[in-house]
């Protein structure tokens, strides 16, 4: 019987497929007694299925505090690593395993009904909501024991995905979908900021979320609908439904294909003004969807992928093949590399971690490099030594202080001399360059126009740190508004600086891949966009339709404004879209 | 024998007195057997306890997550709340109390002794370090059942002060000493932003800190001199020294006299320039203080510690007495009474408490006080019935969207509709005023201009913001600079608004209280300066030998500088002392 959910349409697009629930480990978990002589081997297993956890989330950890977004992740992940460590946790269940001669998993999960129980006296419901972490931890145990890490299901042969159907999508779950053929995800709680979504638009993925119990609703390899543009959900649909859907899915593929044709087509405006699309990429595998959207380059090399999520440091041998893949690929384009953008030291495990009270105000990105120079240096030397294999440039983030712009050109200087030294080999005309995300420098352009060749615009940050909102942060994510007027002065007034002293300013967030800001940004003289890969035919065909000469006063009489209510008018009217 | 120590002076002034260790509660324990019958009495006394400190600790949140500099101690409370209610603590305890018989002190002792052994184990350094937490918990619940939560001395008859050495000094001792008279502060750890740092500078208590194990080298009573300019300990110090700094110290007390004698002195340039020296309190208690340093007025009333560290929230009558009290007290001196500022919702028992993952970019201040409406009115109806009694301004912090501001003056214009219809009287031409302390508002300040009729900078934010900087973090503490070239454009910027649109600007943050940057900002424009009442006078000393007319040029070049050296040197130049 098919029947038709609503939730909140996070990521466009349809999609059909056939669902595959992510369990609850524990639903799954066999009751059995071991034998005394195996008793040993069971603890065995217990200790390393904890040993591999406590890896998982130093890994997760590390990965998920590079970026402002996801800091909260960070600390739900230390409230787990801190529930590991605990001996109600572990002694509990080992004195289960030993006296009772429970196998590990059941033991787990007696010691976590236990707790659960507990926690449920509670009345503070702040301490009371903990229990989730407990059941989190225990069930990623549980998923390491059984060997069942989030395997996915083999293609199927009626050529339809998978749809995946979870609870939630956690931090684990959602880097690890990240190499997999998914059609859509479906989850029962979630908005438009969770990871569910931020990850679904990133992968070009249709998904709904905020369904509420849907997981209770269908069943393993029911087939589903799922159409992200409106956030509906259809379960079990009849013959004619799914054929009204796959006609809407080939019609948003025919104008995807239409928007295929620009492909070759020269980015450039209607009166001519020529438009560089470039790239954002994490590493090496993106480097087809690069070519498929025939950028002009990668405008952001997010290397910090290379450094997370890991037990040990990439050497400079590692780095260097990795950027010189990326170089070579991409031939006499130019590739934009940002130097690693790492939250706190995760990565570095011998060195201890810290609480931050606000991580995306701490010890970030050229923060955290100067305070490693040896790795930074490290970085440094393997980006240099890869610069004969293409175009590079070197570009570093969250810069604010004369003195760190100083001492990044200093080892910069330092790591070419090794290599001259060394009679290495590199191109001497590497370009250093500055993102500006702080408001700080936004606001002291003389001074990074005299040390860097080079600016690009870190928009998410830059809107965060200016309206001082965490965007993240649920109770305040309304108040996130890249049109406010304080915001379009600073990107504005950084384009405008790049104009006046001849330094290429491209921006290099969000707002450069959604094309209901296109216009806008070409009126305020940007010429160098830098975006998702997914994103950049969509913005050449508003490139095609612009005529710079028109946009440019109208956007300077949106800049002398400073009511946002006629700011948000004015934007609509140059045209482009929903904002 | 004497002996000298050197530290870190973190808070001016010389401080001769005899020592107070701030004991470990944990070496006071008894230990002795409950006879059977009364065990259930000793259970009670554990649980008794339990709840206070976790009342304790819930109090200590919400008066500790008030400030931007303070949020890291709110999660560490959290964490210590986790603590609390984990039964491996708290069981365990009781299983001590009923199977051995031990008294309620002991048998947490022993569980610590316990947990603590079992995190030595651990080898995540991170972890590892969480053993303080569980020992500080312990050592609070200890304090509670022997009956001595941090009690002070009473007066010697010596006329000497009480020196308080400590380990540390938490957030809830600095809290409970504010009322108790303490000549200095000694800790073995900590640094110039230490949480005894800013308590001992706002009290004007000497204090170094820094000092390794100085609780091990000195003894309860023994004399002890602190010298909080150079950071000198000396302990047991022979009378030829104590007579040394006794006229040291009477040296810094005729110059604070001469300081005195100008407090009548009308507070204007040697050009004839009027300026208001304003204080900045915590309520009716600090008067005292404000009367002495005879302040022109109070800029800044914190009343968010109306509402902190308390069960239930204050109701119209109490806000209307605490307002009222003020006003009266400053008879036809102007009060800017500020509503209440406080981050996450810890003061409201009802709702859920959340984890943000950046408090300082979170729920705070107005985007708190818009989320409660009916707090907020409450608060607003007080203000205004008290404005009768007295010259009241309103000010709002935190602003940085129009529908922000709108939303505020639509609830003061719904809070004089219900007054008016009740017939309760209020002054009708009470001004309302805006904090300038995001960025964004700094740099769209045209949208306040035509909505508020006063605003105040509250650079301390303003500097962390733009920056992106949180100076309660060391790890970055040495980036903070409120003389970044794009932090004095944001102020010079709102002064001049100011005067550009005739609305009086003050600032209210830590730049007015410190002399370095008096000339400074008067050359920008300043004439309104609210600050500790501490520290009004040394600030009018600048004020009276500054000239304006001479100021205004030089400051107009240095605003021009964009490299941070040059404008460092060129402040300097002004006068004013040190930065």
């Amino acid at each position: 019987m098919a029947f038709t959910l609503h939730g909140l349409a996070v990521s466009p697009g349809i999609a059909i497929g056939h669902a595959h629930l992510i369990s609850h480990a524990l639903l799954e978990v066999n009751h059995y007694h071991v034998a005394e002589k195996y008793i040993p081997e069971e603890l065995d297993r217990l200790d390393d299925a904890l040993a591999t956890v406590q890896g998982e989330l130093v890994g997760l950890k590390a990965a998920a505090t590079s970026g402002l977004g996801h800091t909260e992740v960070g600390a739900f992940i230390d409230l787990q690593m801190m529930m590991l460590a605990d001996p109600m946790l572990v002694d509990a269940a080992r004195k289960l395993v030993e006296e009772r001669r429970c196998n590990a998993e059941w033991a787990l999960v007696q010691q976590m009904e236990h707790l659960v129980e507990q926690f449920d006296q509670i009345e503070d419901p702040y301490l009371r909501e903990r229990k989730a972490d407990v059941v989190q931890v225990i069930e990623r145990l549980v998923k390491v024991l059984l060997g069942h890490p989030g395997h996915l299901p083999a293609k199927r042969r009626d050529g339809l995905g998978t749809i995946i159907v979870a609870h939630d999508l956690s931090p684990a779950d959602t880097i690890g979908f990240r190499d997999h053929n998914i059609a859509g995800f479906v989850t029962d709680v979630g908005g438009p900021t969770s990871h569910t979504a931020i990850v679904a638009r990133n992968l070009a993925i249709p998904a709904v979320v905020g369904l509420q119990h849907i997981r209770h609703l269908l069943e393993d390899d029911e087939l589903v609908i799922i159409d992200g543009t409106r956030g509906v959900v259809i379960i079990d649909p009849d013959p004619t439904i799914v054929e009204e859907y796959r006609l809407r899915r080939a019609e948003l593929e025919l104008e995807r294909s239409k928007l295929h044709r620009i492909k070759d087509t020269h980015s450039a405006t209607l009166d001519g003004e020529e438009v560089f699309l470039h790239a954002n990429i994490e590493g090496p595998k993106d480097i087809g969807q690069v070519r498929a959207a025939n950028a002009d380059g990668v405008g952001l090399y997010r290397t910090e992928f290379l450094f997370i999520g890991r037990d040990t440091l990439p050497d400079e041998e590692e780095q260097y093949e990795a950027y010189k893949a990326v170089l070579k690929a991409m031939g006499s384009k130019p590739v934009t590399i940002r130097t690693f953008d790492v939250g706190a030291d995760k990565a570095l495990k011998h060195q201890p971690s810290r609480i931050e009270p606000n991580p995306a105000l701490g010890l970030r990105a050229i923060r955290f490099s100067l305070s490693e120079p040896k790795m930074f240096l490290t970085q440094l030397r393997a980006l240099l030594r890869a610069s004969v294999h293409g175009k590079l440039r070197i570009m570093v983030p969250m810069l604010a202080h004369a003195k760190e712009i100083d001492q990044t050109l200093g080892l910069v200087d330092r790591a070419r001399a090794e290599l001259r030294a060394e009679g290495a080999k590199f191109d001497e005309r590497v370009e250093i360059g500055a993102m500006i995300e702080v408001p700080a420098a936004a606001l002291s352009l003389g001074m990074f126009v005299r040390r860097v060749s080079f600016m690009s615009i870190g928009t998410n940050d830059l809107i965060q740190y200016t309206l001082a909102i965490d965007r993240s942060d649920d109770a305040v994510v309304h108040l996130y508004d890249p049109l406010h007027p304080a915001v379009l002065k600073l990107i504005a007034g950084t384009i405008q600086a790049g104009v006046r002293y001849g330094l290429p300013v491209a921006v290099c967030g969000e707002m450069a891949g959604d094309p209901a800001y296109t216009l806008l940004l070409l009126g305020m003289g940007l010429r160098h966009f830098s975006m998702h890969p997914s994103n950049i035919l969509g913005i050449k065909q508003q490139v095609l339709r612009a005529d710079v000469g028109e946009l440019a006063p109208k956007v300077q009489r949106i800049l002398r404004m400073d009511e946002p209510a006629k700011v948000r008018d004015a934007v609509l009217r140059l045209g482009g879209g929903v904002i």
